[in-house]
């Protein structure tokens, strides 16, 4: 992934993020991957407010999560996200770390693709105002 | 509160509300009492995407919750809403108990204020939009 | 999906589940498949308090979701959950449907995998806890 | 709330907050407040894993809320928490604050009471676990 543009974020599981099995409960990291999504569109200044005003919506089309170990109440988690697919879709690789140790704990991908705001109509390539933010940063 | 309109909903304690601890955390009581809310306004033809068309927002403006028993996972909770005031701003008063054995677990209440869609002004007096869907169940 | 072990239940999208683009927030299916598989493990009376008496947990090793079609707030859901491999692991598919049109909306997997609760061992053959429930109910 | 023991944590309004309306929903105040009332409760040793191992637990047993404005996605929040009672039960004070412009946002309280954790009964007086924690802070 070192190529690609990416970011991290930190995260510290919240104690109502832990389950009964005394673990993060596994739907939790759906957030903590927004987060850290988020965090790097507003790198190429393409967050959903901006999603919106080029006239593009951005659904998630498909989230793939692998978890490695589970997390607990106060642990520290490095979150990883990079930009891996732009020209026809949005495709962010997720890679999360223990921030203290360095552990291998979850790892994952979300797709998105470009709807036109007013039509609905799905976009086979992506508008241009997502291809020059990202060549803008290359 | 048996003269007040109101309704009541059933929730079952799902396994990603309950925390370390092995009860319901306190933080998902506020999703109980919303569902239980809504059915209410709908009751009255007033729920949320209805009272955006009628020109005005109903924000939460404070919410107040006592916790007497905790509840577990699967448990099954009566959740009981009624609108006791409405004139002026939206009071919903809530009791929940256990839907098996009757006792008692939360109790609670939330007020909601009109807001005009448009200028952002706060009203002091319901709109007629609420007033007359009141009226017309009392 | 016809013959393996399965079950549906309803979800009426909730105020809260909905975000700023007026659609149901991607991560929150993983709530709504979380509450279709408790109801098919209780089935076969293997929910979660069951599977700690037995001795084994069973985390989530992998979840994959893929979104056909947003859903709005109040739209009613069928979640259908069906256990289609078992003896190794819990592989758990689900079909998310439009409770009134039928139209497909979301689709994906979720994997379980076994360990000790003890020794804090994977377990790669599934625990006999797990196979005599499920062999009784085919 | 100048005397008390305190501390405050900042909180950015994430995607997945924001309701229909655009504005971080009600519920998820809690979480904010939660995430406070823990670092305050680390400042004295005594957070969650350590309530448990001194023999008890601490429900929430009352949680009030007032709604001042709202806040909207990416917004910085100061969320300002104080311990304003100790001797007979905890009672965490709330003040949120835009972290930029210092707007007031949000203010509250919450309740804790000790149960001892075998036999489940009511402490009407803090446990010395608690009482000597916070003494040594003063």
């Amino acid at each position: 992934m070192t190529d690609y543009l990416h970011t991290e974020i930190e995260v510290e599981v919240p104690f109502y993020d832990v389950d009964a099995m005394g673990v993060a409960w596994h739907g939790n990291y759906v957030k903590y991957c927004e987060t850290a999504r988020c965090r790097l569109l507003q790198m190429i200044d393409y967050d959903y407010p901006k999603m919106r005003d080029s006239g593009f919506i951005w659904p998630v089309v498909e989230l793939w999560l692998k978890y490695v170990r589970p997390a607990r109440y106060g642990q520290r988690l490095r979150v990883r996200a990079a930009l891996t697919e732009y020209e026809n879709r949005l495709r962010v690789e997720f890679r999360i770390h223990d921030a203290v140790t360095g552990e291998r704990m979850t790892e994952g991908y979300s797709l998105q693709v470009a709807v036109d705001a007013v039509s609905g109509e799905l976009q086979y390539v992506s508008p241009t105002a997502l291809l020059e933010r990202v060549e803008k940063r290359r």
